[in-house]
């Protein structure tokens, strides 16, 4: 005997979310066809309003907290329980996308509207939360809201932030009308997804439609001064010379093989070099590396730390170089909740859609969430698998494929 | 029977030498002890001048051409001949060194007063050059003075030369004095020596006391651009990259195999990589790189420059990148003449020191007057061994030994 569940045929409707994320990118629209919504401006509020609005006509409660963050609350049949959290945001880079933040924030809301239409209600509250200041670009650091909510920062100090033209980010926030009086961080959650594109190509070349995000690749980098002997191009003979180019090619062979030894999830990044001098007929005395280690394993992102470390005085010993090492950043791995996995991956099977489990290359808001509440990531492919951050179209098929799951992740949290 | 030559007991008069090199060192002394005589300065005037006071009082007849250069002669048996010269200059560098250009100078003087102290007279009239701006440190490009004589720059463009203060190089030889009448290069000789300190360690590590300069390097330089395609530390797999470092790190490999391959002369030197955007979280998207080679047979420079080509295209091509090479400079190596050559090796047998031969890795006045009169060096040794070129003080004993060589290479010339 066979038995459908009308509940696992239950989708979310692509057209209506497509259609508001195009309404939505109306809000700092370009010449050029993309989207400008930078933190706190005018069009910025012009996107937070249309969120709220629909948010409102969707019967949601909406309050906003003294950092900014929006909170759009679908009551549930317990109002005593402890909420599911969408996370979306409304700010984008310069010439950004339609879909940035405003995408996992217009799915959230399409999970409300889609739970509207067929008249479910949850055991638990849905929470539509838009967090302030996500890309960093107006005003540094990122995050300024989930960071903020978190207590990874206090609110003092993300309010005196400035732009560069000297403004804070409390008097943008009173002068947008959303500098609101709830103390941040006081909510609890029982559950927090973000939905966004993949900035970068796996899923597209894997040919997946869902990346299950397991974690935040752990970040290190390093500036490496190795000091060797300036000397002339022409009268110092090869044998006499003790140039740091010759050591820092060792080094970068010896730290591009730490990428191959931790593969595939370890990244290793040669960002800069400089020479100085940097004459055309001088041997360098001394070069300056800037590079960037990843892994989302705390413990092998410790080992290569030490290796690196380690590879990098073996080499300037042995070619009579003077290495340092300094480590300028450390951003341990986010490992995101087990549970909130589970559902991802419950829902992936409900929807039936290709997947594969993938590590975030940068951080996002549920990073900072997952310090307060179990979190994860969902990521869709990006159309033009780019590689450039700014280049994030979703194509309608997945951007509804993701609504779907996001639907059916929260849905496995919300009814119990 | 064993006979005695007296005059190939002949030696110059170290104590004066070096007390002549003392007093011209007080034109231009700096509080720590070095000299900075630029060229056409005040200080460069009074060195002049007590050059040229010198000179007269050893009974040479001085004259200045028009680019500055000042010739003091001393006549010959038949005055019809060509003469035979002797290089200096009387510019330094900023904190150069007593010995930069004066010692080949006052070593040229030496050789008269030598042959005045035992009244010996040489069949060629014997002149002592001193070049305008040899160091090329206040006016660009260097050896003004021998390049203008060597009709290699025209004099005109050559006196419109600025210093960075806008003043230019004819206004300021016609302040101190030194615009001559005469037209450059209407001079012929039978044979050129400069004699100069060893700007790099080769004869002090070989325990040398004089270096034969069968030459001057050959110098190419070249600007390489190795685009791959910029992405992001984090996002970007490993095997998704096209990262311009690898390929430069295969390019520097063979570019330094180039070095062991033409051996022992060849340079190869890598003096400069710029990373395009040379940030931390960046694969660079492109890299420019400086790089000098450098070889003192014209052939194999060729060759090199040749094989250099093909690698950077080789590995761009295999790599995926794209590979350009720009030849920014290329100066022929220059080649000693045999006769002269011939004296100075005559000479050290006579003097009875340890030699070698060298070739130069940068140019000197020389190489200019090498275009238009047999010509060649003698390279002493510098006491720090130091490849700093503002270090060149060289030790008493050298400093003598090096100028009896002078004195028995241009007898070896002007006798006959």
């Amino acid at each position: 005997m066979i038995t459908t569940d009308p509940l696992k045929e239950l989708r979310v409707n692509g057209d209506r979310l497509l259609r508001r994320l195009e309404i939505m990118a109306r809000s700092g629209a370009t010449p050029s066809g993309r989207v400008s919504r930078l933190a706190l401006t005018g069009e910025d509020k012009a996107g937070r309003d249309q969120f709220v609005r629909w948010a409102r006509r969707a019967g949601c409660a909406v309050s906003v907290d003294k950092i900014g963050n929006i909170f759009a609350r679908r009551t549930g049949l317990d109002n005593g329980l402890l909420p599911v959290m969408v996370i979306g945001h409304t700010d984008t880079p310069p010439e950004g996308d339609k879909f940035d933040g405003a995408y996992g924030l217009l799915a959230g809301l399409e999970v409300v509207e889609t739970l509207n239409d067929v008249g479910i209600d949850t055991e638990r509250p849905i929470e539509i939360a838009s967090w302030t200041n996500s890309e960093g670009i107006r005003f540094s650091p990122a995050m300024s809201g989930s960071a903020v909510f978190a207590g990874a920062i206090d609110l003092d100090s993300a309010h005196e932030n400035m732009d560069q033209d000297g403004l804070s980010l409390v008097s943008e926030l009173e002068k947008i009308g959303y500098a609101g009086t709830e103390n941040p961080g006081g909510r609890s959650f029982k559950a927090a997804f973000e939905l966004t594109a993949e900035p970068g190509p796996i899923l597209t070349s894997s040919a997946k439609q869902i990346g299950t995000v397991s974690g935040v690749q752990g970040i290190r980098w390093y500036e490496v001064i190795i000091t060797g002997q300036e000397a002339h191009a022409g009268t110092t003979p090869m044998d006499h010379r003790r140039d740091p180019m010759r050591a820092m090619m060792a080094i970068l062979d010896a730290t591009y093989d730490l990428a191959a030894r931790y593969a595939p999830d370890a990244r290793v990044t040669v960002g800069d070099i400089q020479a100085d001098p940097g004459r055309f007929d001088t041997v360098p005395g001394c070069l300056t590396l800037k590079l960037d280690l990843r892994h989302p394993e705390k413990v092998l992102l410790r080992a290569m730390h030490q290796a690196f470390h380690e590879l990098v005085y073996d080499v300037c010993n042995m070619s009579g170089m003077n290495g340092e090492v300094h480590d300028v950043w450390n951003l341990p791995p986010v490992v995101f909740d087990a549970g909130c996995l589970d559902s991802v991956r419950k829902a992936i099977r409900t929807v039936g859609v290709a997947s594969m489990d993938v590590v975030s290359g940068v951080g996002y808001d549920a990073a900072y969430v997952s310090q307060v509440a179990p979190s994860c990531m969902i990521f869709v492919p990006s159309v033009s698998a780019s590689i450039q951050q700014d280049e994030a179209s979703v194509n309608k098929f997945d951007a509804t494929a993701g609504a779907s799951v996001l639907l059916h992740a929260v849905l496995d949290q919300a009814l119990s």
